[in-house]
C-alpha cells in the first residue's frame, strides 16, 4: 500500500466516524443502520464493513476519538507551569467542561455514552487509567515541592480524588445535574477545591 | 371511615406495592401494567386506580418507602453517640450498604431507579435535602466539639460531602461499579475517609 492509499483510508474512517458521530447524535444510536451510513456516506455497506466490522465497532472508534481529546486537554494542562494543586483544579474543570460540552448537550448522546460504557468497557477503563495516572503524577509533584501531604499509597489517592469527582466527571450524573437545571459552575469548582484542600499539608 | 376500614386501606396500599415491588423487579417497570398487578393481587384495576393514578404513582410511592427505609437508617445513626467523624462515617458506608442491596442487587431495578430519578424527581429532590440536613448537623456537631475545622458555609461543606461520595451513594454508579466486578468494600471506605480528613482540623 503506497501512502497515497493509507492516507485515504484514513481519510474515510475520518469520514466514516464524522457521519455516523452526526447520525448518533441526531437520529439516535439504536435507530441508526450500518445502511442508513452508507447511504449518506454515498458508499457501500460493504465498504463500512472493510474498516469496521459491526456497528458497535464505530460506537467504539468515536468513543476512543472524545477520550483521546479529552487526554490531549490533560496533556497539555500537565505540561503547563504552575503549582501542582493548580494544574489539578485546571485538569479537572477542564474535564468537567469538556464532558459536559460533549457528552450531555445533547439528549441522544446519553444513549451513546451508555452503550460505550456498557460494551466498550476497555476503552472507558484505558480513560480511567490514563486519568488516575495523571492525577497520581500531580500528586507526586505536588508532595515532592512540599504543596501536598504525603501519601502512602499515590495511586490510590489519586483514585480517590477521580472518585470524589465522578458528579462532575461522569457523563451520565453531569447530565442528571443539567436536567435540574444549568449546572452550577461554582459549585463545580467549590468540590474541587474541597478536594485538593484533602491533598493539602 | 371507621378505624376498621381506614386500616384496611392501608394495608391494600401496602399488598399493592408489595406486589408492584416484586413485579418491577421481575419483569420490568415497562412491561408490567397495571391489569398485571390487579390479576396478580386479585383486584380489579379500578380498585388499584382507587388508591394510585397511574402506574407512575405507584413507581413513586415504591420509591418513597425505598428512601424512608434509608432514612431511618440514617436517623438510628444520627441518634447513636459517639464523636460526630464516626457517625458520618457510618452514614455514608450504611447508605451505601442499603442502596448496593436494595437497588443494584437486581438488572431490573435499574429501570426503575432511572425512572424514579426522572419522574419523581421531587421525591429524590426531598431525599437529597434529607441526607444534607444531616451530614450538616453532623458536621456542626463535629465542629463545637473541635473534631473539625470551622467551615463558612456548613450547607455548602455538607452538600460538597454528599457530592464527592456520589459513586458509592448514586445507584447507577454502584451498578456501574458492580459490572466490573463486586464492588471492593475497602475502596468505599478508603474514599469516606479520605472526605472526612478533609473535615478535620
Amino acid at each position: 500500500m503506497n501512502i497515497r492509499q493509507k492516507l485515504s483510508a484514513e481519510e474515510t474512517i475520518t469520514r466514516i466516524l464524522d457521519v455516523a458521530e452526526e447520525h448518533f447524535r441526531r437520529v439516535g444510536y439504536a435507530k441508526t443502520a450500518v445502511a442508513d451510513l452508507a447511504e449518506a456516506l454515498g458508499m457501500s455497506s460493504a465498504n463500512i464493513y472493510r474498516f469496521f466490522p459491526s456497528k458497535g465497532a464505530i460506537n467504539q472508534a468515536i468513543c476512543k476519538r472524545l477520550l483521546n481529546e479529552s487526554h490531549d486537554i490533560i496533556t497539555t494542562i500537565m505540561a503547563n507551569g504552575g503549582s501542582a494543586a493548580t494544574r489539578l483544579q485546571d485538569v479537572l474543570l477542564a474535564l468537567n467542561a469538556f464532558n459536559k460540552s460533549r457528552y450531555t448537550a445533547e439528549r441522544r448522546m446519553h444513549e451513546m455514552v451508555a452503550i460505550a460504557m456498557e460494551e466498550n468497557w476497555a476503552v472507558v477503563q484505558e480513560h480511567m487509567t490514563f486519568l488516575v495516572g495523571c492525577i497520581a503524577r500531580l500528586i507526586a509533584e505536588g508532595v515532592a515541592q512540599g504543596e501536598f501531604r504525603p501519601h502512602t499509597d499515590v495511586m490510590l489517592t489519586a483514585l480517590l480524588v477521580k472518585k470524589s469527582c465522578s458528579c462532575i466527571l461522569h457523563p451520565m450524573l453531569i447530565a442528571e445535574s443539567e436536567r435540574m437545571g444549568p449546572q452550577d459552575a461554582a459549585q463545580s469548582r467549590a468540590l474541587v477545591d474541597f478536594i485538593i484542600d484533602a491533598l493539602k499539608i
